[in-house]
């Protein structure tokens, strides 16, 4: 292998291009040498602009090429655990998009694939290296906080998908909450246990209707013996609401939301601040490119990557059991 | 009656105290007339000081007093609805210190009385004249954020009661959770309609043994379709901390805690500032007064009190709700 | 002299009126046995529902009174030194709202009065009683900043004072500045030994006619070779603007604006909270209380005042300085 | 010219690399052509590894290189204003690092050639670009706070420069306040008139022995009648120390400083949380790259800079009054 790592993407949507960007742009050891998308035709410009040499429909022949050392998987998640078979039976090391998959078989093929193959994976869950969760994470492993009695996540959306998304996406808990699940595990440094799960259709009735929820509660135990709390709403006006607050037997750690500047205005009508960084794409933005200089650090030294594929599987066990807990409205185990 | 109110406080402990100064020191249409404590001894010198006639070792004394108008009932709770009966038979206006009772039977008996007496009838719940709270409320009702979607209430005591505390004040849910249940209902304008909680024993073991929990996430259903969810710890080691957090259709409203100053302190170590009031006496002396006031106004106008005796009984029936949700480990509907 | 103070205050215009209350309702060592104004018709109800015995027009009737300890000197303030010498030739203790005089002399005979009796005399600079400003004092005094470099004290009115009364209040430095000239020594722990005023009308035409300003930038320099900064302006539209900041060789301290309450909401149009206390009647209540406890603390105990003579006239000083300076547009020297 | 821009940077010492690197990974309109610097051994491994194609000690090499569209001039600061007559005398565009020169026959020199020879001309005052100060600038245009009254700027380094540095650098005014020089004039939109520093050697007394000052307290006078404040200090313990507050009629508008992450972390000996970014490369990063961006689209779409000729004059004129200023402790005009 190259000293330079040669990547591949998978699938050039809103969240391959930016992994792709975040390479080009910022990451130094390694290049994009090829891009592969289901519609060619409206990757190539952009491709061409970043001076990405090879441009192709099927992902198979990033697969087939020998110059290719890793693969970042940004397709359509039901192709997920598939390709990540097919790239690591091709020997690629892989960058996964989270979730690997919803169905619990098919991760585990998955898995099984890469630890037979020998190859890196890490999964997309990109919030562990954004500024402020990592920071409580660290003062939590620094013992700041003690031992963790209580972890608080909220996750608010600033606008709900279309109704029909539900359908496709594995519905808001393996959507969305699976980042919080994620979170979760990473503050508490304990696996939940078990799950309860309230949930209500209160910002959008056709959310209802396509058999999805929009706003939730959700109560986790943890191995520890630590308690848990994600609040959910897919619709915050005032944008996308990130927070995180943790509390144990030596103090509490908490972090509030970026904005985009700290702008105090004080008027006869009251004192304003801005709003949250509108949402992911703002708010999680350097987040996304540290994940990949971390996935090309990985490769490069060939150590543990910082989200296994364990980790990429645990969230989606809890969301399971959460989907379970709200269809039988009783507290959920979580598969082991 | 006289349009200055003649008071009688039936148990002057520490809130009885309380109560008793407020009204002496700055509550304009009432005065103390007399007091009464088990332990005369202890109290005749405080209250002489301020200047109150009688003092006595018997409640039914202020009770037999034709020239007391009402009575603040803070002796210990298994007192409470028995004095309220005889009081409220002596056609005396009552404030009743949190809990009625922990026996709904016991309670119904006590609004029973004080209906068929046609008395007012004021329960402790000072929580709802704090200021930060009461902001929060009226910016709901103002409908500053719309439709409320998730109640969330921090609310964690600085140190443990002894062990033994357990045994006679009911357990967390109806010792402390009980002012939190009174804020959810509070903040939500709905009724609760069902429970779930888990608790655990984190901070002091002979707690557990004593056959408590020292902390809990508790997570409730409102007849509204809102959601909500309660943590409590009773140990904060940087003091007592008192949060709310309403999120609903329009926006979001929260409220932090109140520190003895503003001061902020940026050294080479980081940057500091101060912890919350230590305790209850610190954070809510004011929200003491404003109940007090409150009450007289009612007396003095023939008004409906602020928090009446269904805002007393319902937070005990949550309580119960919550500690046989605890017990049982499932989701509890809350009686009606 | 009884173990229990008995005051007499002279004026009961609205500054009186408050230390009244103050000492009625909440200064366990001291009754208010007498008050004199001028209105006598105008007090007499209001005195009488505080329980004061004695209601006079003329104050030197307080003054040859033999029961009354101490002297609350709240007349407008061209009598203040007068009553001064007065009280003090009546072995009357004193607390003389500030200032003493705007004339140097007569301050000093005042003093000198003062010292020939051998009585308490106190000055009403309230703010060094404020939870804030004495928290940066003590924070400072322990070390916690290093030495001082830098004192910047921000001190902005809601709603400037009907422009005639530029006329009578000796001009915004020595009526309104005056508080952060004794703020800016209260904090450095070193006198003024120069100024540099910039002034400006910019709020109302009005006030430049009258011959005052409204808006003013003043620059120190201390003894001790620290800096300084004020900036005043007659007119926040948001309210009382009331923030200090000392900068240091060791940190910074800051304190920031009280707030009715800490609710803070977001929308969609931004995010919202309170503006600060509307003015010092709301800001200072609690500092007014503590000064004169700690005025009747000074008496019973035999102890120094905390702001003695000295500190009345200083800011005076420095104040007239500050007028030169602007009228001649350069930096002056503070009179010894 | 091509549609592509084609840069060549003059000068790669510290803030010469982050222009480079800036252009090279995030400017899409421009290239960096080639690199100059008097120690050409010391930057081509960094050159090369951006993929720059041309190297070279000598300056006058990209001048004469007809493929060469613009020049980014961060030489030492005596040599600004010659590079930049002889780079307009080759009609390429130029961006010019603070300040153009100490000298202002000097500058005058260097504008006309610029004016003469019609290529764009960009100054380097990043701080404009910074998401907080242009947010303050923002709000201020949009009418938000009325007429501005006070301008208040807070600018204090985390460590001093070596003592020898004050030789060089033209002293604290003319290398650190210059920045706040110009941050006064782009938020009060009103040009600086006169001048009052009082300056002070509290830091370093080396840095008093070198003939420069450590500490500054900077008043002006604004031509709109307007007043402001700059303090500045060498050494704040806790980190780099950037606010701004602009006061007006209709309002106040206030920034705090960035901090690497928003955790705070309460503990048994207080509440804390982060220092500021250290120094001027982690808070400003992002507005080195937008003032490049800025020049870039400057050039490409022929409009006048965002920070012209006349905007790197000013804040030296006003250095140097203050310069006056402090050694004739008066307050002195600034020159037109």
């Amino acid at each position: 292998m190259s000293k330079r790592i040669r990547v591949g993407v998978i699938g050039a949507g809103r969240i391959g291009k930016i992994h792709t960007e975040n390479i080009v742009y910022g990451v130094k050891g390694a290049e994009v040498a090829a891009v592969s998308d289901l519609k060619i035709d409206a990757i190539r410009d952009w491709a061409q602009g970043l001076g990405i040499r090879k441009v192709t429909g099927d992902y198979k022949e990033l697969l087939a090429d020998p110059e290719i050392d890793a693969v970042i998987i940004c397709s359509s998640t039901d192709t997920h655990s598939q390709i990540t078979i097919e790239a690591a039976g091709a020997k690629k090391h892989i960058f996964c998009e989270k979730p690997i998959d919803y169905d619990i078989v098919r991760i585990h093929k998955a898995l099984d694939a890469v630890r037979n193959a020998g190859v890196k994976f890490q999964v997309g869950f990109n919030r562990r290296f954004d500024h402020n969760f990592k920071k409580v994470h660290d003062l939590i492993r620094e013992g700041k906080i003690g031992d963790p009695h209580i972890v608080k996540i909220t996750s608010r959306d600033p606008a709900p998908p279309p109704p029909e998304y539900a359908r496709v996406s594995g519905g808001m808990f393996l959507d969305m909450t699976i980042h919080d699940f994620d979170m979760a595990r990473y503050l508490a440094a304990s696996e939940v246990v078990e799950v309860y799960a309230q949930g209500a259709v209160l910002v959008d009735p056709q959310i209802g209707k396509a058999g999805d929820i929009d706003t939730a509660v959700i109560t986790l135990k943890f191995a520890n013996g630590a308690l848990g709390v994600i609040d959910n709403s897919r619709k915050a006006v005032y944008g996308y609401d990130q927070r995180v607050e943790v509390f144990g037997s030596g103090g509490c750690v908490a972090v509030s939301n970026d904005t985009p500047s700290s702008a105090v205005l004080s008027r006869e009508d009251g004192v304003h601040s801005e709003k949250p960084k509108y949402f992911f794409l703002e708010r999680y933005m350097e987040s996304f490119a540290t994940e990949m200089k971390m996935f090309i650090d990985a490769v490069l030294n060939d150590s543990i990557p910082s989200v296994t594929g364990v980790d990429g599987l645990k969230p989606v066990l809890i969301g399971l059991a959460a989907k379970r807990s709200l269809a039988e409205n009783r507290p959920v185990k979580v598969e082991d």
